[in-house]
């Protein structure tokens, strides 16, 4: 069995294991007030060139999503998100639970949001029968493997800037995003074009965590009790600290993300030399081949795999994920035994 | 330095981490639909006689707290809770957070709630310009270490059946209350005296978890998207599946309790020998030690540990709890450099 | 001046303010518990041929709308709405403040919803990572006027019941939509056909008001809480009562909308015999003229309307709405200047 | 039949229903941006010499209790109210369903916060897993007809801006407090010592309306958002200016609260020249007469009034109110026929 169900479907890159198991005797504060929490926060103020950012340490993704929209907005507020955004999509309501609603902005096949989406919607917004938009959420990569260039996060935050609107950037698969061909974006560019954004590390190699940072400054009062309001604090902190000091102190946060694109990569380039097609051309560590729906058995026994959606009547969309753990030399062998049944 | 700031403080159990690391290379499906959940699951559900019981495993008792309370609930309806109770004094205002009042309920200095301290509340609410009381929170043990004894938890429950009240106990620290010399209650039994309860892994040996057991069949349905919309899904959900495996197979979860309340009470006895009094009679691993105002420098060179309060003029209570890698050995150690200094 | 701005720009019909003057000096009992309220309500339950049914009064339509669905629904549930709908467009978010998604069905012009919009939402909901849609919301007639029939009434019910779904029609302009030629629902097959809906006062004649009826005999404990949690509970009640009395007992809510509707089409013809064409054919009170943007300033002088929107680079789309206070006279009198200056 | 129950139970001030008689027939522009609105807030702004204050119309008491804390407060902010507040005891959660914790201050039986009970709260919750206390809730007058002196509010104004807190004046009684005796406030005094304070018509001769007075400019962005989105912007807003401009234009509203408590006063000298005790002595339009349990039959032939508790085993206390409908004569009828029959 090949697996390419997504990529947080093992435990922990091997050296997150072996950071945890070297802490596990110890006896340490609780709540994140820690010292392997500040240094991973200094770890992380440091690559961001913004000394003086609010890091803060979260479980997961919905819950470091919601948390920091709630946390910025004020009760008439909503947030602008693309139709195929995961708070949109995938977190069962979790940003309109805490009473914001989400204005949707439709987006090409690629995920990417831009300008001249976002302005039709505060325009209709002036009526003061609606909610006001306050915050423009985004993902790199986004939902479907697109990657945001410099100049489009640049054009998004000038766009934000001159509307009243935070932009906040998901970062759930930031790794793999800054991992791509498209990337050009550095952690300092982006901690600088955004007002808050997360490092996510339960897809790249984390057991589990987000680490927020926050470069607003009218942003970071009381986030502690935001957090614990909402269930988001971990009693044992430090084991988010620990993780993100081992991912991030040597490089190996990124090796893991060149990893996984690299696998990706060489299995899209596989696929198509098979004659399948992508319904978007990813360059990150999702693919998504339109495979013809006699294949899906096939699938089904050689490997892990979601399907996405339909292409066609005869068609489906699936979507491979790679991780830490894919290597080019499993994807040879899916590949041979693919070719072995088409 | 001697440790007893509390049961939270070290990572997890030695064999608890083995688990973890011996899976790390798996993959596994995420969300919690993996086998080791449904194993730890069925597991739980023999423990507590309840075959039909559903079990949901979270990562930390906030969230598990207010994730369940608002599941339970209509908007109009509010808990009653022991004031010293901790979602209504620790939490942040995670459930008023989700839209419901806590309803205030003294309870005397072992935080224990008894029939005649809801009835008159019950009786206030039937006036239809307050919430209506709906469910009863407990815990066990409870924040100053009272144990409830099974014909204290079926008066409750009683009592809960007889005015449309759900009981729903807060188990974080259940194991040390079930390894109290007062305790008579088995899992089945509480199973069996509640509409739901949890079993706390964070502060009995687990790296992070929280295992929900819910008996009323009524209270089953969708909480996997109750759980998702508050970040209360772990991606890796099989990981809170190993850990509880790992603790309840074997016993494991009860020796680590039982390993705790010894170290306590033995550390209690030893306090009192020396002339210090408690605030209450603890039988868990949490004693309330009402110490000299200028015992607390050398308290702060020895160990770790909690100032609790004011008890009077020149005394302060503080507290003391013990955990899985606690000690009778480090314990002698304490009590005689203590002993030194006084 | 002529007035077409909308339906609740005058005070209320003239035998609502007799009533209401009538009452004046009495001393009544608060919060709707009087005997104006019970008569009131019974007559709405003989007009809709429920007997069982709740009617609950309250002050709006936006607060009838979000505590009505947040009475209904558990906290993952949605709602599912034309993306034209009050609730989406025009209500500040309400339905979202109270904690649940609006999941937007396309509509066409005359924004009436079909099964064959809602179905593939609720198929795209079985994926436990997002809401599960519990009740769709419509409204008779909708914002651009269209106006529902029995057959499709029956068709979206049948619908919802095979589908787990509540069906609630939001009737603030239900007496206009009862006047429309296309109309041949009566109230008790409004009644008969949704689990929920409300006949509006504040368009139709009232000072304020709507009467919600809630016939599914599941939904209708502890609304009065629900009402007052919202602050939905006007202190002196009966104010309601006396109001949807006088406009009920001798038919004269449907005489209002019989003037409303006939105006409002009098006008519509007079201005497509001027050659002004419509963006939308409607049969109710509302109508909603495409006119050259330079005629704009000859209505600003002489009429109060509303812009609707761009209909494209020369041309405007506006409303005009009628009331119990419009008169054919009036019409005349306007159209006569307005073909002056055309 | 002599009537007590409340001071909501008549219509409103002939006055009042004369000026709303006046506009019936008039075309106004809705929710609230019409001239009666602008004059009424213009006249509230000069007789509280608050030329910047933000004026806010909506239609009850508990509506703006809630909407105006929740629009001051961020997600994690609580209020203190004493324990007897009517947001805490008569408002069905509503504070707690817009996500806010109540944090209840202990006060004497007039009902009255003072410094010393804020305090303790604010020490309390310097913890950071407790919510942050942010604004302060009191009532003038009280439940039970407490009334602050300018002193007293000065002294709370003065503790609420040294610890970061909001005070916020519930005046739905506000028009009887400042008729008592015990009175030296203006509503200048009031608009000075306060961030936000409502001035009530409901309960004081208006058919219902209560006027929002926000002095704290920090507070005012947005308001017509927020009310919108609780179902708390009347369609047809003028009728609320209309009636704020009958009440305040010529000093009707201070004349009914003189006329209510006057009233009230010579009904309680009356009961206790009959020996009736009181529980508190109230000097405003409510009284809480202390009856010996067999009066209670007699009472419910003479008069409405309500049951307010149990004194002792024998004895009841219930709650006199007066209106602007209440007259000397009336009482003086009452207190003939009662004691009659005692």
């Amino acid at each position: 069995m090949y697996h390419f169900r997504n990529d947080y479907s093992e435990g922990c890159h091997p050296k997150v294991l072996e950071a945890l198991s070297g802490v596990n005797g110890e006896h340490v504060i609780g709540y994140g007030a820690d010292d392997y929490c500040k240094s991973a926060a200094d770890l992380i103020r440091n690559l961001c060139q913004a000394p003086n950012a609010d890091v803060q340490f979260m479980v997961g993704g919905t819950q470091t999503n919601f948390v920091t929209i709630a946390a910025l907005l004020r009760p008439w507020e909503s947030v602008i998100s693309p139709t195929t955004g995961h708070i949109n999509g995938h977190e069962a309501g979790a940003v309109e639970a805490t009473g914001h609603k989400i204005l949707q902005a439709q987006v090409p096949a690629n995920g990417k949001l831009t300008p001249n989406r976002i302005l039709p919607i505060v325009e209709a917004c002036k009526d003061e029968h609606v909610t006001k938009p306050r915050l423009v959420y985004i993902s790199d990569a986004t939902e479907t493997g697109g990657v945001y260039t410099k100049a489009e996060l640049a054009a998004l935050y000038r766009c934000c800037q001159a509307n009243d609107l935070y932009l906040f950037l998901d970062g759930a698969r930031l790794g793999c995003a800054m991992a791509s061909v498209e990337n050009d974006l550095t952690l300092a560019d982006i901690a600088a074009l955004t007002d808050a954004f997360y490092i996510g590390g339960t897809k790249n190699g984390a057991m589990m965590g987000e680490a927020l940072v926050v470069t607003n400054p009218e942003l970071t009062e009381n986030f502690f009790r935001m957090k614990k309001q909402h269930g988001a604090v971990l009693a044992k902190g430090w084991l988010l600290g620990v993780q993100f000091q081992a991912l991030l102190q040597d490089g190996l946060y990124f090796k893991i993300a060149r990893n996984a694109v690299e696998v990706a990569q060489y299995l899209q380039g596989g696929l198509k030399n098979l004659g399948i097609p992508m319904m978007t051309e990813s360059t990150t560590n999702q693919i998504f081949p339109i495979v013809p729906n006699e294949l899906l058995p096939h699938l089904d026994e050689l490997c892990t795999y979601e399907v996405w959606g339909k292409a066609d009547k005869g068609h489906t969309v699936v979507r491979f994920v790679t991780s830490f753990a894919s290597t080019v030399k499993s994807v040879d062998g899916f590949l041979k035994e693919l070719k072995d049944r088409t």
